[in-house]
């Protein structure tokens, strides 16, 4: 299943996406309230599916899950995009975090900040927790997992490499797109197996496959659950591909109207507009 | 006003603290949604205050905070604390994050998880963010402060440095505990001239003064404002002095049942026990 949290009479309310128009879920809630009673409210949803649903042009989309409790996210994951980070490929996971309040819809603009212009994309996959669980086996992870959207992990070049610490410079308003919506874990072949691209302008700049993920979702659910719980709507980008704006010669880094798209197999796209911060 | 979580009928309550006793506030909500209301509820907690209320000795507090949006720590902000990580004095402010669940009550056990021990306090003052804004200057920032309370930010050394970023390692389960309840800010004669303490076992590891900031807590706000909406009921810990077990020769890190008592001048003190992972 596709679920979707949009804007209806103004306020968000859960959708679900079939064949390109949207079902209200009739479900009085946010995101993580569906998927922490998912079990319980599966079949009242596929039962709503037979609804005939607003086209989904004429429906507001906004980030599928709008208040994660957490969200981590891992550094140099690709081969190619450690490569061009002139950074080794590390023994041990490297983490970080976005705020809260980072999180933006999946087509709202993405705002580049007073003061703050070094503002970069790294398209990602991104992985929804399904259910309240602590040290996780790899083996046991798929089980963790409710289902998987686009993101895009915006940064701050010059926040996140002014000192030893990146999380800040990840934190951003509007730095965290996510969406369009979340496909759930069991209508997915294979989440190592993605294309996944970004584009500026309609021109492509990252293009790899979730495959040469260097750490995959599952020791990545094992490495944090052993330190932490995770909990139903936490999200965890899961690394990003060579061909980051930062990594260019010269440097190529996004300006206002800019249009940002990423791609990833089965999951759809998000596709922001840059925009000068008033 | 002293305000506290505290469980009452087994759900967590708001409750009033004044003179070894706790009123109960009549609010059905979260701090955070007090927080957010303060203006307009503030008067009518201060009504609440001529009941007779509850011996504190009866009552189980927990984090006046349950569930913050946002928890952002400083790194390297007293010079002494500096010295003995054998660091230099950063130019720019250096912050990580602490997770959502590592939240913990004023009282209640800490945890050294499962293959984990490396654990260490680290005492220190925590602002709770009072309204939601952005791009606040040093000289506002004082209005954007709710209150303050007593943290630990509690540290897994290996797993803080076993790689370049630290949340991970400032992030499990239990480590961030706070309490005893928020004094709001008008009752706090200045956040700058308060002592800060840490025992264990009732030897004293830390002792300082929070006029030894680096950087102050305004220029803390200015910064991560700069980046970031911050909303009602972040927290932001503001940096601990020196004298942390991972500095001594040799190390000292916490073993089970030490107690560690993190006391702050005019917030009173948390003091929790560790305890293995079951």
């Amino acid at each position: 299943m596709k679920l979707a949290t949009y804007l209806g009479d103004g306020k968000p309310r859960i959708g679900i996406v079939t064949e390109g128009r949207l079902v209200d879920a009739g479900f009085d809630g946010s995101m993580i309230d569906v998927i922490a009673a998912w079990e319980d409210l599966k079949p009242r949803f596929k039962q709503r599916v037979t609804g005939a649903g607003i086209p989904l042009s004429d429906v507001q989309l906004c980030a599928p899950v709008e208040r994660p409790g957490k969200v981590w996210a891992i550094g140099l994951n690709y081969a190619d995009h450690i490569a061009e980070s002139n950074m080794e490929t590390p023994v041990r996971q490297v983490w970080f975090t976005k705020a809260q309040t980072s999180i933006n819809g999946p087509y709202d603009p993405i705002l580049i900040a007073r003061n703050a212009p070094f503002v970069d994309y790294e398209a990602e996959l991104v992985a929804v927790v399904g259910r309240r669980c602590k040290h996780v086996a790899a083996a046991d992870a798929a089980d963790a997992i409710f289902g998987y959207c686009v993101g895009n992990d915006v940064t701050e070049r010059m926040w996140q490499h002014a000192g030893p610490q990146w999380s800040l410079g990840k934190s951003f308003d509007t730095h965290a797109p996510i969406g369009p919506w979340i496909t759930t874990a069991d209508q997915i072949s294979d989440p190592h197996a993605l294309a996944i691209t970004c584009s500026v302008n309609g021109e492509v700049r990252q293009s790899s496959n979730t495959e040469h993920l260097v750490f995959d979702l599952w020791q990545q659910i094992e490495h944090l659950s052993a330190a932490m719980t995770l909990e139903p709507g936490d999200l965890i980008f899961t690394g990003t591909p060579g061909g980051i704006g930062a990594a260019m010669e010269p440097r190529r880094f996004l300006a206002a109207d800019d249009v940002v798209r990423c791609e990833i197999e089965e999951l759809g796209y998000i596709e922001g507009t840059m925009k000068a911060e008033a």
